[in-house]
């Protein structure tokens, strides 16, 4: 009996963020509906965030009415507005409540928290527990993500610690989070940092837990097998290997799917992934980044 | 309290092997002197297996005597003439019996043994009892080394039984070997083969295991930490990632010694070795590879 896994696909959302251009809404439903050919089934499609943070995923608004059916899609959020804005916008589509995942964004990482949300870890999960009214109340599905939640982007000055992360996921269970996602947003962790605490949140908790993980020193394919073993079953992962986060500095691409689908494949799991469609999916994703128009931030169009 | 884990290199041997080229005899002494130096203290340092075969490490017989005092050395051989040849060469240069490694190989592959060795499996455990019988009266110290332990080099036409792998070493242990070497000769290992392999070969001989990885999938690492949680505290890689196997078509490079140190340590791992110093070694290797000579094969001169 082989262990079946979860894919999730986060190109269009953590892979464009972090592109110098936009990628056309029309290109956002075709790489979805790739993705869905190619049997994956969870996509992260874009974040509700303000423009101005993330102009690559202004059009979030627009994009997830049209998305095409299949996929269990999520997307970020990070406030009560960013809930009601997904919620409007799915509803507008026609998507019913509870078919799609908002995500509530923190980070393990006091300096990343108030570099990523300009909030520090407390004020944070005080805006989620508004998040986590407001989606009990109209029966939303919600997720949790912990960005940095093995090591921080600046391992010299700040440890992550481990007790802080599973506060953290108490934290989104008692709102009612249907799963987290622990990120290793830089790629600087090490299996035995991601078994550790994986173990940690899974005994504290038990809620289902997917990893969300960078490749900065090649290790990403380490801390995949370091969950699988302590009972992950859900792994992100990014065509052709994009994205990074913009306000954590060095942090390299996401793991690529590809290479991700592959290596469970070979440890004896089943993704339900078509090899072959996905590398179609790949092509998608470099053919949208092709005709992709280079974004003007406000200051630079201020200055001409 | 960290965990002692021992690192192994074979830039000397598996590298310079699978180089075109012939490396001076004093730039293989300079590069033993610079792997001491950085504090590796085990150094697979050549092969007596005919010239014609390997012409790179035709000068055993010439460099064992001259090599620096510091590591524990290790030599290839696949039968009693390479033994002979070998304690020869230690004695030459002072070494005691009982100071150095003799590895015998041989593999977990039938195909590959044929086209490695020019002999079944069982025809090399044969040559192996004799070597033995050999390294017993004389008091050798004696390793057995498994080529291709967890995946064929032909994974379509023949598949690696784990059975056969701990019978042979069953056999290994049965003649007196202090330790074993598992190889994943072409780098096609998954980690959770590596992790029952390891274990299977643990819970029937309880002998030290050390594990030769190579990295065509980047799976290496994985398989690293595949094998230090199962309990394997001896690793093996090369400089500059060189080498491969001249039998095993698309045979990738051995696993980077550098970037092994730098996991191992990442995973909370005492290896003993200065990463500056390690990186002084790579640059001497580099150095002798590029002054090495190109090697002429016999049936190329006789074309001339």
């Amino acid at each position: 009996m082989k262990e079946r896994v979860a894919l999730v696909d986060v190109s269009a959302r953590d892979g464009f963020q972090d592109e110098p251009s936009f990628v056309a809404t029309a290109d956002k439903v075709g790489v979805a509906a790739a993705l869905h050919a190619a049997g994956v089934e969870h996509v992260e499609i874009t974040s509700f965030v303000h423009p101005r943070w993330v102009p690559q995923l202004a059009d979030a608004d627009v994009l997830v009415p049209i998305l095409p059916r299949g996929p269990r899609y999520s997307v970020l959020t990070m406030n009560v507005r960013g809930v009601e804005r997904a919620v409007a916008a799915f509803a507008a589509g026609g998507f019913k409540p509870g078919s799609w995942d908002a995500i509530f964004v923190t980070s393990a990482s006091p300096r990343h928290a108030l570099a990523n949300n300009n909030r520090t870890i407390e004020e944070t999960l005080e805006n989620f527990d508004g998040v986590a009214a407001l989606a009990k109340r109209q029966g939303i599905a919600l997720r949790g993500a912990l960005a940095c939640a093995f090591v921080s982007p600046w391992p010299q000055d700040e440890r992550v610690d481990r007790d802080e992360v599973v506060r953290i996921v108490r934290r989104f269970a008692t709102g009612g989070v249907n799963g987290v996602t622990l990120a290793d947003t830089v790629g600087f962790a090490d299996p035995r940092t991601v078994a550790q605490t994986v173990a940690g949140v899974r005994d504290a908790t038990g809620i289902p837990q997917s990893l969300h993980l960078h490749d900065a020193h090649g290790y990403a394919l380490a801390n995949v097998y370091a969950g699988l073993e302590a009972g992950v079953r859900s792994f992100e992962g990014a065509l052709a290997g994009l994205g990074g986060c913009p306000w954590a500095p060095g942090a390299p691409g996401n793991l690529d799917l590809e290479r991700l689908n592959r290596f469970l494949v070979d440890c004896g799991c089943e993704t339900g992934v078509d090899p072959a469609k996905l590398a179609v999916a790949r092509d998608r994703v470099r053919a949208a980044l092709a005709v992709a128009v280079p974004i003007v931030r406000e200051q630079e169009a201020a200055r001409r």
